[in-house]
């Protein structure tokens, strides 16, 4: 049987459409792999893109993908509100199915050699391919971000994984890793303070003594005109979706804050919305069926969720 | 100025109210230090003494303690809720005032090398006392309870850190150790099943992927006739009371059960009282006054958290 993966590259790119377009092109129409979507986001000035299938097809495509990222956008002149260091700044290989997470390592490390080897750019390998307990955490290899990392990279300790110990003028450097599924998911605060989303992530993220699997922090969407708590759920079973929705709920109590929507950015897998559906439908004494349509999954967590910008085909099931 | 600690030896006695009294007569009308409270509890069957002081001149009381515990509980025929290994089960030093929470693993060592000696009892030094980072958490230490520890005492891992590996049999072993202040907090739910605080405490602890400061299981009191999320607070600074409880509300709700009420065992600091206080009212509007009287932080507290069976005396502050 084929394998799949989830593979996630972002770049630090979120507003140039047509730069955006240019890039990902190698990325679409090819065999044995589907580019499900390019989500740019304008405040974060990021764009996150979402591929399925067979990693085996996605090296040289994802190759040619790097090569224009390192084209087109100059780090020295990159401004976000979400944290970054390098063009392409993460690419996470994620098993779907028929595949392991170590096989996953595998085809994160051989991207790694090529795009290190005809590019020079430094890599740090992380999450389950991390070398080292200290990079298994991207927030730690990153901090210090783009204009830090000059220095950062020639601390011994912080030698990259492939590549010199010096950043690449205008790339900067990127994490290639393999990583279990996780939900990237925000919360919109119906206020533009941004000490409220600061606080509220404090309360609920696991550096700061929150929930466990919970990486959280405050985004200011400027465009917007409000700001996001943004969070990591990285094990969406021990902590499910509506549990911290609802416990950022409380916390926005005390600001006399709404929670107005809520976004998830790339996939999710069905399992999740059901997890959460079930929690609102049983507190409401609505019959839960487990085996409801996708239609009705997505249906069901716009309402209970106030999920916007969502439809099937950011549930993973709905694009094998 | 003088040392004052917290004191908060626990013994696996919690409806024999004779015994009881007898066992903690020593620490009673003593000079330099004060028996706060003793608060059996007869579905544990488990009383909890607190002590606050000068740690000096609890040492020889406290060994007289130990002797009468010994003398009056047989472990071989206890039968409770709550998780124990000893007659006296545990002892934690705690610092309050003037004092740091290294001369109070010194206190815990002496308490623990007297008793060793005189009463054959084995003694596991616990949290900042632990001899090794298998030790710091006392469940780690008393799991398989005083069933299984005559057995576990004797591998080599186990070895007690003061005595012989074995247990005396009658008295079990004990923990003795330094830590911060916790706060020991249950809250009752309006079921008596406890699949229901079960799956509540394993959503909001640590161990299971909650929030990182909370110790948290399910205990079912045949005697009231509901169940509790009985739970340890270690750091109410970063998990305060308000979040945890509003967190098991909202699980309950899923289960269609109330909390009728919650509790607190031992004592507990003003502030993490303040903290929960200052919460509530900011939700409802209600001025709040960080300077009110011990008794209006009373009032409130028992109005917002629920609190039943609780007076000023259980605030650390108004024992000083």
């Amino acid at each position: 049987m084929t394998k799949i993966v989830q593979c996630v590259p972002n770049i630090s790119e979120g507003r140039d459409l047509k730069k955006i377009e240019y890039i990902v092109n190698p990325l679409k129409n090819q065999e044995g792999f589907k580019l499900i979507s390019a989500e740019p986001d304008y405040d974060y000035n990021r764009t996150v893109i979402t591929l399925i299938g067979d990693p085996e097809k996605m090296i040289v495509p994802l190759i040619n993908f790097f090569q224009r990222a390192l084209e087109k956008i100059d780090m020295r002149t990159h401004k976000g509100e979400h944290p970054r260091m390098g063009a392409v700044d993460v690419t996470p290989f994620i098993p779907i199915s028929n595949i392991t997470i170590d096989e996953c390592v595998e085809y994160a490390k051989s991207l790694a050699d090529h795009i290190s080897f005809m590019y020079q750019i430094p890599v740090f390998l992380y999450a389950k391919a991390a070398t080292d307990p200290s990079r298994i955490n991207l927030p730690d290899i990153r901090k210090g971000e783009f204009e830090g990392m000059k220095e950062k990279i020639k601390d011994p300790s912080w030698k990259p994984d492939y590549g010199k110990p010096m950043i690449h003028e205008t790339f900067g450097v990127t994490a290639i890793g393999a990583r279990i599924p996780l939900i990237a998911y925000n919360i919109d605060l119906g206020t533009a303070d941004e000490k409220v989303a600061s606080a509220i992530a404090k309360a609920i993220r696991a550096s700061s003594g929150g929930f466990q699997h919970i990486q959280a922090g405050p985004a200011s969407l400027q465009e917007k005109g409000f700001v996001q708590v943004t969070m990591n759920i990285l094990d969406y079973k021990k902590n499910p979706i509506y549990r911290i929705l609802e416990t950022v709920k409380m916390e926005a109590k005390r600001y006399h804050v709404e929670i107005t929507h809520s976004e998830v950015v790339g996939l999710i897998p069905k399992e999740a919305l059901l997890d959460s559906i079930k929690y609102y439908q049983t507190v409401l004494g609505i019959p839960y069926d487990k085996n409801m349509s996708l239609d009705q999954i997505v249906k069901d967590a716009i309402e209970y969720l106030k999920l916007r910008d969502f439809d099937s085909f950011k549930i993973i099931e709905a694009n094998l």
